[in-house]
């Protein structure tokens, strides 16, 4: 990973929600002066007071970036205004989704094009809004830059320092490749998880009540924002069309095989077929060291719902010398306890099994 | 909660997979005596070994209950099988879906259909087959027994004694309403998760490479076993289709309105309006009182990935006299630290960032 030299000059945010807030507060501690504008006074005056930055509005503006985060529908103006406004600075966007964006300001820009840059920082929250952000959201997150043969460089510098000086590790795109990878890692899965968590909505309550781990790890993203989401599904919809078309299709298929009178051995094939690609598809997701999934083994211990119970478990873990590489915690309905799965190399499973069960915690038994 | 002191007679189990053989472990734990069939031989010896119960093929068999744990498109015949070889035993299964199975054993059964009642215990796990079994598989778990008129007193109090010696909660539901909720809950987010995943393996891989833990938790479920849950699909059809001819139609109300060539505000408008009943969705889950989703705080922590470090973090924790709700961990690619996630009640999340940061914790700022 090649870090620059290169330093973030003084920076104008444009839009200080979440994400432009936390580029305010990163930037800051970094030593970089920051000024802060918003449309919402509101937001501005919550960013300043968290420490992100100046008031623009006080004047003696001359940033050497200006990093817009606005809402994606209103980007491309913000970033031609900038583009205008500031005839030295580089100007750069933070949108999800970067071609649509890309083509517009550089149609628009002339020869002020070659200060732009887009950008990607992958990083979020359920949370948004300025008193969401944290000058850490992008420690170790990659962040995507989007140059094009229009990029100066200057601004393909500025944006590396900028990234660089948030935590981030830079990786560097097309715009297209950029929208293909996530119309299908996250426009698509937003989709999903909002239709599927919209059946909750009108279901009645007895139904809702029935629900376990699975529902709740299969729409745990349905509670982003709407409005954002809408905006990125517009600006992304011809990537994401397409990977909808086939979803549809393949739901639409397991509707005709189960809702017929009977199902034929012929549908029941397909059927398995669909759900044996879903486990292919799982098994190309990358794990830590970016390779195929960990089979990780598992070790399920019973701990009272109680201040002080986990910091018992996992010191006595610690004692056993095992590195825990996930956890998961289920509560029950009605009982003052917990399940808590623990995830460790399979090699240990056992050890961890024996340490904890001699320790007098209530272990899985196989 | 009612808990019987009705003991649970010896026990035939059909079926020695991960449930069946879980059962034999649970029951064996109790001092029950339990007998193991299956098709697969290895199978048998397998449950065995882990000491689930005796081989049924040594003869000497007396069950007072006889539990079907065979997969889902076999249970009918195993169940009316064992109705006619055991004419005093009480046959229940232990499949997801229930209605189906009721109507055609009552149907076939004559009067023996009052020794047979339907059950499913709602526990489980991706890992399947008598390996994966542990005798603590449905503690603290939800076990629905779905009784009907011609079910006898007998039938209703062995399939209570047996929930309760697995350590279950029990719950008594007609078997259409028990459908109709795992239909919304279980069975179409399978759909939906799996369908999402088969997307990934089509996909480059260079696409995938970009995903990250929304799209990991999106798609758990679609590890599960493909020919169990084709079963499970076929004989709860009725109730999962139209669930699913309403999520296809949002989806492709969806793809009208991102797929043209330029969203109209009309369209924008009817895409939030989905995400917002994906909100709405999400907040009605259950929380571990069986209430709303609770609103926690979030403390986020950057921790060495390596042994001891957790323990070290949860020790610090506990100090604090703080109850972790829940834990997230997320591994970065190419660094050698996590950002661990702690889930607490919203008025000690301050309390805890404070504890943590004194100990010398990277704390997220906010």
């Amino acid at each position: 990973m090649r870090v620059s030299d290169h330093r973030v000059p003084p920076t104008l945010i444009v839009g200080t929600g979440l994400i432009g807030s936390s580029i305010g507060l990163s930037l800051r501690q970094a030593g970089t002066p920051v000024w802060l504008s918003d449309r919402n006074r509101d937001a501005v005056v919550a960013a300043m007071q968290m420490g992100a930055g100046e008031d623009a509005a006080n004047g003696g503006l001359d940033p050497g970036l200006v990093v817009v985060a606005v809402p994606p529908s209103g980007v491309v103006d913000a970033v031609l205004g900038a583009l205008r406004d500031f005839p030295d600075a580089t100007v750069c966007d933070v949108a999800s989704s970067k071609a649509a964006i890309v083509a517009n300001v550089n149609g628009a820009a002339g020869s002020s094009a070659a200060r732009f840059i887009g950008t990607h920082p992958m990083a979020g929250s359920e949370v948004s809004g300025p008193l969401g952000a944290r000058s850490d959201l992008f420690v170790d997150r990659r962040w995507v830059i989007t140059p094009d043969p229009r990029t100066g460089e200057e601004a393909i510098g500025n944006a590396r320092a900028l990234a660089e000086a948030c935590g981030s590790v830079v990786i560097e795109l097309s715009a297209a490749a950029h929208d293909h990878a996530v119309a299908l890692t996250s426009h698509l899965p937003q989709v999903v998880a909002s239709a599927l968590a919209a059946r909750l909505a009108e279901a009645p309550i007895g139904d809702v009540i029935a629900s376990g781990q699975g529902l709740r790890d299969t729409t745990r993203i349905a509670d982003s924002d709407p409005e954002l989401w809408a905006d990125i599904l517009c600006t992304n919809g011809k990537q994401v069309a397409p990977l909808l078309d086939d979803l549809i299709r393949d739901l639409a298929e397991v509707r005709d095989e189960i809702g017929g009178p009977v199902p034929s051995r012929m549908g029941r094939g397909r059927l398995i077929r669909l759900l044996r690609r879903g486990n292919e598809g799982r098994s190309r997701l990358p794990d830590k060291h970016g390779g195929a999934a960990a089979q990780y083994g598992r070790v399920t211990v019973f701990v009272a719902d109680q201040p002080g119970e986990l910091a018992r478990l996992f010191a006595d873990a610690g004692a056993a010398h095992v590195n825990i590489e996930d956890v998961r915690i289920e509560h029950s309905i009605g009982r003052a306890r917990a399940l808590v799965e623990l995830a460790v190399q399979p090699d240990i499973a056992g050890t961890l099994r024996e340490v904890l069960g001699a320790g007098g915690w209530s272990v899985s038994v196989d």
